[in-house]
């Protein structure tokens, strides 16, 4: 890779650059003939904006990582719909002393996070920019009876995740603190980072999810993914579906490794709101997500149950914590 | 509407004032499930970005208006496939201190360009950036042998604009500079000034092209937009296409009232390179060029023909220009 800056090359010139990151029949046009839906499937899309200095920064993002983590998000919003990827566009606008293999690197973390959905890059745009910004959008299917809402929840779902929480926010603070975590092993210390720089989006959730409901007759499913935080995404729920909700805090999974690392309040703030997980929430009648967690789902968990009210508990059954109240606010919020 | 700005109500706030000009069980998920394409049809998705101080400025575009150009770019792209438009989703990055009110009518510009199309606003995403970026993805449909192409010119073909050409850059001159056009009357102002603030995209063609073919046996069909100016459009498509082209200038559609307004070179520069008019370049066999133009598409005209060889080059058969060759580079590119 040459020091070319994005100037040097114009516009023409970075086009050319990242067509090889497309398929070649697919580019080059004003606009892309995309994947089809197959018959009897519903098309989904999602959008998500990634901003320098706000959503990413130099210090603990690589250009490979924000385009591993810019398609992640995307992907796991499509998971949460409980649909499977088509394709997604990318559109990229970028300041013109940005370096070329800067972009090229992007591309390469993007094609990374894609490849093991054969999901391509159908198309974008490339344009100036005071700073760089990368907006994709994601288009999947999904069949009728297995669209996710947030708005399905029913009383006495349980609620399930799908992994630990709390892994993101801390492989960051490694990132940005060289003081914090200095007794980790390296093994510990680079699985948490990588829980920061290459999260993985659920799909490989979904066909086990559609294994455990086989036997049953098909019901609304409900989820949302935890990207904004795991005490968000259950707010989020609870709040589409007009319920309430008690969480188990104990039986929420965490990194092992954390409670050691830090004062339990940080721990608890980490876990609950943290964010960039990117696990999966899902509602669940109890003998479904009992399936699901035990025969299925490896590393999933129930920590909580739908309830009536409107309000979304977290309680401690080894009365080390007082209740506390789960809500919208304390995530992560723009402006 | 208030004098609140987004900082003082926050991503959720937005989203809730964003809600009205979204279908209401469409929005409100991690994705949103999409109008899929009819039977037969292919999914066309194209993305456009515009950036605030480099696509437009306070002196000469509302918020209304930057709205309905970023949608107009869009379905320019999709009109330029031979595809009809089912939605579009919005990504949407800003500073804190941007007024409400602003978004506001950004959304309302971009639901009034929609409308005549009946096209949904499906999803989106709304982050802080210091700069303003509205980055638009629109998905359309295309029957197989409908879908246009810059690739498939043949020697021989005429080549069709569908309108005039250096109406939107003159608007801008107006905009921009009071000194400029004052002996215009305010109709003649007002359609140019219309010219670059609401263009719109030529969907309106595309049933009138399809009524021209009737009669003929299915070929591959060739457009382009010429939203980087018409030069670029026919330079492009004679790239793709590996022909040249020969235009004639005298039969190039201008703004009636252009010639008097500024010097002959001005004039050409503008309609050859000021870009943004987003009407389509059609490369068309002789005999249906003919159909197209005199009897279906009023305002369209053939202005040229491909030819071999690799050269791009416009002719002038009054003698007063001499013979120009036109190229990629002229036209605008970023960086």
């Amino acid at each position: 890779m040459s020091n070319d800056v994005i100037r040097d090359i114009g516009e023409q010139g970075v086009l050319k650059r990242l067509q090889r990151f497309c398929p070649s029949d697919i580019v080059g046009d004003d606009a892309a003939i995309m994947p089809n839906p197959e018959p009897g499937q519903l098309l989904v899309v999602t959008t998500d904006v990634l901003v320098d200095g706000i959503h990413f920064s130099d210090r603990t993002t690589s250009a490979e990582d924000v385009g591993w983590r810019a398609v992640a998000a995307n992907l796991s919003d499509l998971a949460a719909m409980g649909s499977s990827p088509l394709g997604i566009t990318v559109g990229l606008s970028l300041p013109g002393d940005v370096a070329v293999s800067w972009v090229e690197r992007l591309y390469q973390g993007m094609s990374e996070c894609l490849q093991p959905y054969n999901t391509p890059i159908v198309g974008g745009d490339v344009c100036q920019s005071p700073v760089i910004t990368v907006s994709i959008t994601a288009f999947g299917q999904v069949l009728p009876q297995r669209v996710m809402r947030r708005s399905n929840a029913k009383v006495g779902d349980a609620i399930v995740v799908t992994g630990v929480h709390g892994g993101s926010r801390v492989g960051l603070e490694l990132l940005l603190n060289p003081e914090f975590g200095k007794d980790l092993n390296e093994k510990e210390r680079s699985r948490l980072i990588q829980a920061h720089q290459r999260p993985k989006p659920r799909l490989d959730i979904l066909p086990q999810l559609w294994d455990s409901l086989a036997s049953q007759s098909p019901i609304p499913l409900t989820a949302m993914d935890s990207s904004d935080g795991l005490a968000d995404a259950i707010a989020q729920i609870c709040r589409a579906s007009g319920v309430g909700a008690v969480v188990e805090r104990d039986a929420i999974p965490i990194p092992s490794v954390l409670p050691q690392l830090t004062s339990p309040e940080q721990v608890w703030d980490w876990v609950l709101y943290g964010g960039e997980d990117f696990e999966l929430v899902l509602c669940l009648s109890e003998p479904l997500a009992q399936v699901f967690v035990e025969k299925f789902a490896a590393g999933s968990a129930i920590i909580g149950y739908i309830t009536s009210g409107r309000s979304v508990c977290l309680r401690d059954s080894t009365g080390k914590y007082a209740d506390e109240l789960l809500t919208l606010s304390r995530g992560f919020q723009h402006f």
